[in-house]
């Protein structure tokens, strides 16, 4: 796994803070994965890069969204999949997880992903959609995990 | 101003969430300007967005950064000026700000930014320098400001 431990320095007042760098997400970081929030990086017809909070859910190493094709986000990553997750801890801000990767997007046209995000959240998600709307999941498969704190 | 106000669905259950568009931030959310963490998202060497949560320090209508040029960040920014900042309201994840711009970074020889963001955090910056350690304000102009929530 390649994991490298660099010790640096931010967030609270002269504490350390690790920052490690691995091809997985570490154990000491999976419960960030039930988080309710997370930042999705994505690049813009600008090149600069735009960020959003979202709804997420956890499959195993990889995080999966429901995301409606009308959104921005989803011009985006069909047009450079390349994008960046970040998840805090939501009783530690200097405690979270980075996900870099490619987005794999796939059509989710009965709402069978959608349904399992609404579970999570307590949300219908056909609610947020208009006749016609198209909602794809997308997969996000890390290429490199930086865990913090 | 060309205020561009979209009504959208996301975020809690059921609950309509505005997003504005604006070059500038709104009053509504200038309150979000004191907050403690900011998610930055840069364009790394592969292309692919780079995310991490940073401290900051806002001057008007802009948000100013000290970095220290070993960071990946700062040599992203030197690569690529083009970069996002999302600043959450912390009682609210649906409530949120993104500034997207472009970095400018000078130097900050003397610590005199330096100092003022240490100021907010209750912290000496130095401390988290090696000798001969660069030190830059990054300051981002905000091209274009959506506020959520």
């Amino acid at each position: 796994m390649g994991a490298e431990r660099v010790a640096v320095t931010v967030g609270v007042a002269r504490r350390k803070v690790h920052a490690m760098t691995t091809s997985e997400i570490p154990d000491s970081h999976k419960d960030l994965l039930g988080a309710q929030i997370a930042v999705l990086g994505t690049i813009g017809a600008s090149g600069r890069p735009q960020l959003s909070a979202i709804w997420f859910l956890a499959d195993g190493d990889t995080v999966k969204l429901s995301l409606n094709t009308a959104r921005q986000k989803v011009k985006n990553l069909q047009a450079s999949p390349g994008c960046s997750l970040l998840i805090f801890d939501p009783a530690n801000p200097y405690r979270y997880l980075e996900l870099r990767g490619d987005a794999e997007i796939s059509p989710d046209p009965d709402y069978v992903f959608a349904d399992q995000v609404g579970a999570k959240y307590g949300s219908d998600l056909r609610d947020r959609d208009k006749p016609g709307d198209v909602r794809v999941v997308v997969t996000i498969v890390p290429a490199r995990v930086v865990a913090w704190g």
